[in-house]
């Protein structure tokens, strides 16, 4: 398959990777597209995580994508490209892609504790960098508490020193095969104010427990599964502490953004994959109805659509911090104001989209097992993603609108 | 429950039912809801049809609810109570509605046969209606042919005198419990034109097999399989002879009409129980954020909106055939159009208000298992419903709007 | 021209008048759309109100429509039947519409004031619909205070009893040719709460000035002008008084719904006209292109959308105050949420519709003088229409669906 | 007024130049804005060709903007940069910004004729570029015949040598202030088939008459004129030959998509401008309603996504013409399927921006003089625009996704 020929380059953006490093990153995925391909009806219908699939990317060093060279990784660190290879890989299957997302975006961020942190956070991220960039770690980051227990995840120091982590997490994709989980947590000492954290352990852990009950309506192979921390001893050092809650700073928007501005690639490749089936299915059946064609044509010209405003948000999110973006708190404000404008529309295009390509194809597309039925409840998730739900996004754009 | 005071009676339209024995079907099948409700969860993700459901409305006379008194039935002669009625049930399972709609969408169709047909067709009706009224008759009717197989059904003669019907069907809603099956196929007769035809046949007739292959994306539960008919023998007198292949007649279109347009009863249903799900989730999160009341209210709006497109055209599918409705292709092409609109508006609307209804709940609603994800999957289901694929409306209402 | 066989009678809402009076007044309409339809064109861009128009429509006894039989009028009580007339001649112009709707509108509330009224109420609705009924009075009413001069309108005391009003009022639709004003002010006396009022005066007034300052996007038509009340004496039994100001109470939704709900006949005929406008070119052009196609079929079908809502609300508007409408805040709740409802559809997909009339017809239809211009300035009037603007449409219907 | 810090620039798309040539047009333009801004209210109102900023424009050297510098222009040959000249000139007034587009468009095409072009086609193309780069030459082409008149343009053959044009052009914007005119018409020769060609004549040419005859719902003081050629004189040298009529090349999509482009930036500038005016109204008065909130979310999502779709539609058609664009069909295709992809959303999305801009400001923006007024009939224009209407964009893309 040579990506100049795809359909979807005719139109410009999120086509060609913008880097060497990314080129490398899309020609070592490109040999693993047919067996993820292969795999997605079944893991989708068994809900089944595709170990064999990470095992064989782990082996490629894809899994260093974003890993500095120095380091022993690929070295990528275009989000753009990021975005590409993620596209790329959703195409084929979104669940991979999402799960796969886990571990580019923390070599992304990490990257960035290791060049611009505090002493202690630079040695913490370089000491999970460098088991990423030789393939050896497998890093699950968990932001969300699990909601129905009610429980915020919290570390309270331990009784000789460093710190004891309890709680339970939701929606940790790729925790199956994570040999390290990143927990964000709430620090709880007597007499001081809670401060956030993210405590740094590894699957062995005494007192770790990954579920495996991730049961989605769509994202079915993600493994998105809970964890449960029950007294886990954490030692000082491999905690990052950042500051009390509650804290606001408009620069840690970028951080936010570089950590989850990519996935826009994965609900865009989805859409994709949906327009490349009914394209392919309509062509087939040489149908020219009216109204056959013009939902071919709106379906390309919003897909140009999405695409240019990903690709527009993704370029400006890894801007230099020159200019007008100098200003960290601006620069944050702007990275993020594109990230959600891009975001708002494609959670609300790519699932249209989606939706009129099973028109197009018509009652076979109604099969559970049909590529598009597991298209139309993956696409669904893209609402659901980090940072910002809907009217998060709505309160955040309209302030920046109107702030005076 | 007192219907009276349902949310959605606010607006006005599929509120109360318009006639007695509306009133009286939507009495019985009250005592059914929470028994549909409590099952629709596990059929949904085992795939299973609700028999002792059926069990049940059977005996309550339900499945005969559309069969003329006279006939032991109950008498519902109003599409728009008929549309009420699934609409009850499809806010506690859309796929039991779907169900239920191929039973009493029959007795609409025979009892018209039973009035206005030939003598023979007035007989046949009579020999399916009477069992249907007295409970005894469940009747499945199968119009498409399966794709992927490639065969046309068909009738040709048999030898000793009669026929043989040859064929596969697909989508055969309710299949599971049929008793009796009404099936279209075209007569292949040497010499002749070939004719269209549906042909009555009992669940034991000797060459008939009703699989057990449904698995949708959706109305998982409504047990759409196939049926093979490998040489039935049917009698003369058991088929509906309806004229030459490719004959067209706009009067047809108010038959056609009459047998599906309760069926937007089904699709208002689904996205009026999801927004009763969100609303109810809202109201006990306590949150107003502006994204939030916005999405609300337009939710609110759009049900309104569909609501009365949908009861329009059911008022209009019933009204007398008096004044400019005379003439009966004139009335065909009414009846037609204005389903046809309101399906449109239906199928592109319903399935975006159950989207909204997903951000508005959030992450939660993203679990196999929440009734968010069955309602997402059901509501999809509208699209591919008889008659009219989206781009068939297409040609057909701007046919109709640019007849000279 | 045969009201029946207009194409949008295909679809069954806002089609028939439902009464016997309502079919008088759409009769007595029909002979004056030639002349309407004539005028439309110049009055537009020369923002000239059609004197003459209403002239014949005086003389006609049209001004009285609303006036009931025994005291001179036409008799229609039906909001439906009225919306319909406001329909027809919204398709031929949509200013004189508008400017009758605030006599045919008037005749409607005062009526119910006549029945349902305090003595001095009653009384006073009765001298102004006796001469409404004969075709004597012409009455304008003003709600809006002219913001740009930040007055409220004001009812003082005067010194020898009686009262002064002061202020100035904008979009006093058909004030050019009005004999009496009925004009909203608040009372103002020393040591007592502000009240609300609504004060009769007759254009002789003293003090009284009509302005003719109307210039607006599109309604140019209509004679939406500002008029200034300098010390203008009003009889103390020349005023409606309606209890404190900031009173609230949901019975009053029902007075506001019947006040203004007709107006949606009049964005639906404006898209109906230019419906009609751009089937008309391309049948003539015989296109068939896949895009008009499209485009022709799904203004068909939002357009029987728009009509069912309209019509579903109307109906309900007008539904007798019985049962579930017994209580008088439920009913006026329950009113003005199937009105906003429908309003805020009417708003959003009137425009649309229009907006896609003018892409069917092509550049020609960009030209001042051409009708669809016309009509795509004047149905951007909806979303300015009382009551509520989209904002509080919002407010309402999420507090109405979010209510415990 | 810095452009670095106006809001729009925070979403990336279409806010800085790319090249120096371009910052330099931007320079130039930025100090005629004021002036243009104090005009376009009187110039909308009374339908005036603003000459005097043209005048002002050319003295600065401004039409002569995309001329190559050895021609004596400014030599700006990014298509980015004119259509964000375009978007700045119609923030202010979008009249103006289309009769510039008529100059700056022409020295983009021109300099290709006089780099690429036949011996011929080089020599007429430098005669007209030279007097546009020294500002001593406004040059107006037009392309639609004048559809009411039925007459296409033709050029038959002089007794003496040359050629006759005779022919009515509409749309001739800029037409008021033409020095010279690019005039496409038909070659009518005896015997031979008919050719397409463009003559070049100037304005003093006999024969030659342009009206004063525009009256547009928007875009009205662009001097949209026809012009009227009864039998003026053109010499062999001063007409483009093209080809045969009918004759068509994919590689010609790419002269096509150059030649307009580039109005892609003043229908974002109508978008912005509304934008700018409904976010200064909102945050004066300190709303913060739920649904003004959602609409000002939603409206820089939206203007976010067109401006990324037109940016990236932009940058494709300056690619090199390398890699798969180097084969000139194809890079054809690839140019206009991005061009029409974005032009189709942009024509719908528009609109619909500056719609609801009307409905966040309220009643005040319907007055005849409200600059929202003026926006929301000049964004209106945009589908009118060459090349392709909706119907023949739906089928161009739907022809390039359906190509096998």
């Amino acid at each position: 398959m040579s990506r100049q020929t795809e359909d979807h380059c005719l139109t410009g953006e999120l086509c060609e990777p913008t880097t060497e490093q990314g080129t490398d990153l899309l020609d070592l995925l490109s040999a693993h597209i047919p067996r993820i391909t292969a795999e997605s009806a079944d893991n989708d219908r068994d809900g089944t995580f595709p170990a064999d699939v990470f095992e064989a990317l782990r082996k490629d060093g894809v899994l260093g994508g974003t890993v500095p060279k120095e380091l022993g990784g690929l070295g990528v660190d275009s989000l753009y490209d990021v975005a590409l290879a993620l596209q790329m890989v959703a195409k084929a299957d979104a669940s991979t892609a999402l799960a796969l997302h886990m571990q580019l975006s923390r070599g992304l961020t990490l990257t960035h504790e290791w060049l611009h942190g505090s002493p202690s956070a630079r040695s913490l991220a370089e000491r999970l960098l460098r088991p990423m960039g030789s393939s050896d770690a497998v890093v699950c980051t968990t932001v969300k508490d699990a909601v129905a227990h009610r429980i915020v995840s919290k570390l309270t120091p331990a009784p000789g020193g460093g710190w004891v982590l309890t709680g339970r997490k939701m929606l940790a994709s790729m925790a199956p095969i994570a040999t390290v989980f990143v927990i964000s947590a709430q620090t709880d000492v007597e007499g001081r104010p809670p401060g956030q954290a993210a405590a740094v352990i590894s699957r062995d852990t005494e007192g770790l427990t990954v579920l495996d009950n991730w049961d989605g309506l769509g994202m079915r192979a993600s493994g998105s599964v809970d964890i449960v921390m029950d007294n886990c001893f954490v030692a000082d050092e491999d905690i990052f502490f950042r500051g009390l809650v509650g804290e606001h700073d408009d620069a840690m928007l970028a951080g936010q953004t570089v950590s989850s501005i990519t996935m826009l690639g994965i609900y865009i490749g989805v859409a994709q994959a949906a327009r490349d089936i009914a394209i392919g299915t309509v062509r087939k059946r040489g149908n020219d109805q009216a109204g056959t064609r013009t939902l071919v044509a709106e379906i390309d010209a919003r897909l140009h659509s999405l695409r240019a405003a990903a690709g527009s948000a993704l370029s400006l999110a890894e801007a230099p911090a020159t200019g007008t973006l100098a200003d960290p708190g601006e620069r944050g404000r702007r990275m993020m104001t594109s990230f959600q404008s891009a975001k708002l529309v494609v959670n609300r295009t790519a699932p249209e989209i989606v939706g009129d390509c099973l028109t197009l194809v018509g009652g076979a597309s109604f099969a559970a097992g049909h590529p598009l039925s597991r298209l139309l409840r993956d696409v669904r998730a893209g609402s659901f993603m980090h940072p910002f739900t809907y009217a998060d996004a709505v309160d955040f754009l309209s302030a920046q609108a109107l702030a005076p």
